[in-house]
């Protein structure tokens, strides 16, 4: 490489940085769509290789695609760690770890066979497209729903763990009551049973067949009524919780000239904290 | 034609106007109440005509009433072309392309065969009965709904991107586990059961036999439980904003004169705070 | 009889009254608690007579079981129209009407046979335990979810009108899709299957088997999502609203001197009626 | 034993009731965390001694820890007894209850065979985790979560007795209409089917064949719909006013000297409607 070359390459670092990681740009822009539908290819190539039939017929062309992909996405990686300030920072990121997992798998075929599918994985990477596409509306909303699921994870924790209990202990009953019948072959099964009943997924390939199993599980079903309403009563009270705060933050956002306290409350007349009139 | 009768087209076309799209006069309301009839019966033999032993036996009936009920509909859809102001505005709302969408797929048995049944879309005009009946009240609440709904649209969006991805990575990974057996036959099919069970629909035509896939379904199932809260509290949030809204645009929203306090009761005379007369 | 005998008949039959009628006094308690036993174990034993091992065994206890219930309560409802001062009211309500049918089922078993199971709805009887233990914070309770479900239901039509519409468009889609094969043999067959998906029911006797089947079907279960949140915001919202009402009710009733206006907002200082001071 | 011994008996028990009783201490936490493996791996062991292979293999190891694991449990229980200071508090409340419960099952093995599974209930004790870890956080949640449930209980009772009345009546229908067909062989049966369905579980071993069944299935399951939407929203209201409660609670319910302007926020050092400092 020549000087000028060299000379230039913060400039140029700098560039394809706007390029690679920004969305203000109209480079950019064009860029991370490129991106997005080379990710949904990606994904649905995957998906496709996986039935029978087209794998029959197209193997060749999805191996060539998976390879093909695998090189592009390897090359942008690399870009990104290369004009990164500081590449450490984007590595050990959330979507750096993802972008560095959704690699690995087809290197990994060269390896051992199997385990390609995980490429799957690239489809977390399309939820940039709320953040591309400048969603700002979208942003807030996700940061709400966000706010609300923090604020809901203690409540939520102790309500897995009083379910996890019951299911614990129905499961074995039924197992003792259907004893091995029926598909209650043993007590995990018979959980995956409890688990499968209380969350109203019911499949019915372990259902209970005696009179006594059968009152027992309508018992579990009932309660399953009071236990669903837990969760969407937490989430629900917080999501309320998250969008006033959300929209006291957004309105109301007028600090006191003494001390700063922010003033949150609309009909204060004196800071809470100084005393101060506003 | 005789030229009192071009004479008094627009006056005729004006009495026409107020039967066929209005609901206040008397004969409005028979034509729209003769209407609705017309479309529940039409629907219902199409439905009938499906099933096979009515078909084998009344066969020939339902063709005889399909083709008058298009005939009569056509008939209506071409009154409300010739009669309208402005017959492009109807031909392109919401209802004029559903009347139009109801009336070709008899047409088109006579091109194609097969494709009959989607006259069912006709159902859709069933919902103008809150309309004709004049249930101001149901308007109101279909607008508190509606608002509800259109006001929760960018959080359900980020919702079903965050369920898709979910359901993407959960369904491979099953695929991956349960390798092709007990119906996860491929990675579109194994993203459906994860759909059917995050859902908590839960047919039971594909589900897990190993005891890892067993596992990973239930850490699904209990993920679900959060994951049904989240729009349900969407929904109950937004619901109850849009029903207050309505209700503070319903009521009259005049200060007081003497104390400036804001009158919320519509059926309020006297200022509630200072007692001077509204 | 003797002629004193007519003379107390009033008396007697206020006495009755208060037995059979009222809840206060202890003969009255009693009256109602072994009336509450006979119906549990009448429906006991009809529910018991239609399983077949028992109705082999003890075919004739439950024979004579039927009639002497049946006999008892002809006895109580005669009894209930002599001793009403006005017969026609209590024969006309919904409990009365509810008294009579239960009898009913029995004495056309005489006439035709079948249909003696019906004798069931004596169940609903039973409510009358939350009455009958003078259990008024039960009927607080009850109140106020029967004033949420009363303020939802023109919510609630105007969402089973869309969910009707939308099932019978999905269920004839399908019907197409899957064209007669898997269990969609007919169009009305396809709406029931349509409901128990959008209801997350989901009993697999019918699922889509084919790729676009499938497809149709998720995006189905995913609407079937923002969906099922609707009622429950609709039921959450009022629930709230009918609680606050109620307590407001209960808390704060005192009526303008002037005009008796009930007052219900806790901060008014003038009666917002006539604009007295308060 | 020696007088010395003898004379620290009361000194010794009480650093046993700070070690084993306690959580604030070291060896306090450390006894509590060794307990909750203990339990973790007792009841692992029972799960796995279920399933038919691991049995067939490891069955003596089983027997062994089971036997090792109660012994253990049975020294704790004597000494949580003997520390105590009022053992009979101890002894009946929940808690010592389930740990008596505990032990039961091992040596009922001793005089019938089966049962010991039931051991399983140790797993109640595994909710002392939230208490052990000192996570308050979660301990606020929990009695969020429990005063929420205690304030719905007359609801869901009201609710459940109305739902009971309704399954049991539907149940009842559907027997007659499907008359001893595709599983609907007697009223309890059909009771079963019909809260499998209302609940939304729906196994599907048990389902309508004929059209009228259906048909009234439809309807169930669309009344399940407003059904579901009944505890949601009765614990949703709940929830929100105890978090409410809880909030107010924690906050200094102290009122401003100057104005009587009552302080809600826990944090405020002025009044905010006049100024003064509190």
């Amino acid at each position: 490489m020549s000087q000028p070359e060299f000379k230039n390459f913060p400039k140029l670092r700098k560039e394809l940085y706007i390029v690679v990681f920004g969305t203000e740009t109209r480079s950019g822009k064009i860029f991370d769509i490129v991106l997005l539908w080379a990710i949904v290819l990606s994904v649905l190539s995957v998906m496709l290789e996986s039935v029978e039939e087209f794998n029959a017929r197209f193997g060749n062309l999805f191996a060539v695609l998976e390879w093909s992909f695998t090189i592009l996405f390897t090359i942008e990686y690399s870009l990104r760690i290369v004009i990164s300030k500081r590449p450490e920072k984007y590595a050990f990121s959330f979507l750096g770890i993802i972008d560095l997992l959704a690699l690995l798998p087809t290197y990994l075929t060269l390896i051992t066979a199997g385990g390609s599918y995980l490429i799957v994985i690239r489809a977390i990477r399309l939820l940039r497209i709320f953040r591309i596409l400048k969603l700002s509306r979208y942003l807030r909303e996700a940061s709400v729903l966000g706010d609300a699921l923090k604020a809901s994870r203690h409540k939520i924790f102790v309500f897995l763990g009083a379910v996890s209990t019951l299911v614990m202990i129905m499961g074995t009953l039924m197992y003792i009551i259907e004893s091995g019948e029926s598909g209650f072959t043993s007590i995990p099964r018979s959980i995956y049973w409890a688990i499968v009943t209380v969350t109203t997924v019911g499949y019915g390939d372990i259902a209970p067949q005696t009179a006594l199993g059968q009152g027992f599980a309508s018992i579990l079903m009932l309660m399953g009524y009071a236990i669903i309403a837990v969760p969407t009563g937490i989430v629900t009270s917080e999501i309320a919780t998250a969008e006033r705060d959300k929209q006291l933050e957004e309105s109301n956002e007028k600090n006191c000239d003494l001390c700063g306290n922010k003033v949150h409350d609309y009909d204060a007349e004196y800071c809470k904290k100084c005393g101060n009139q506003i």
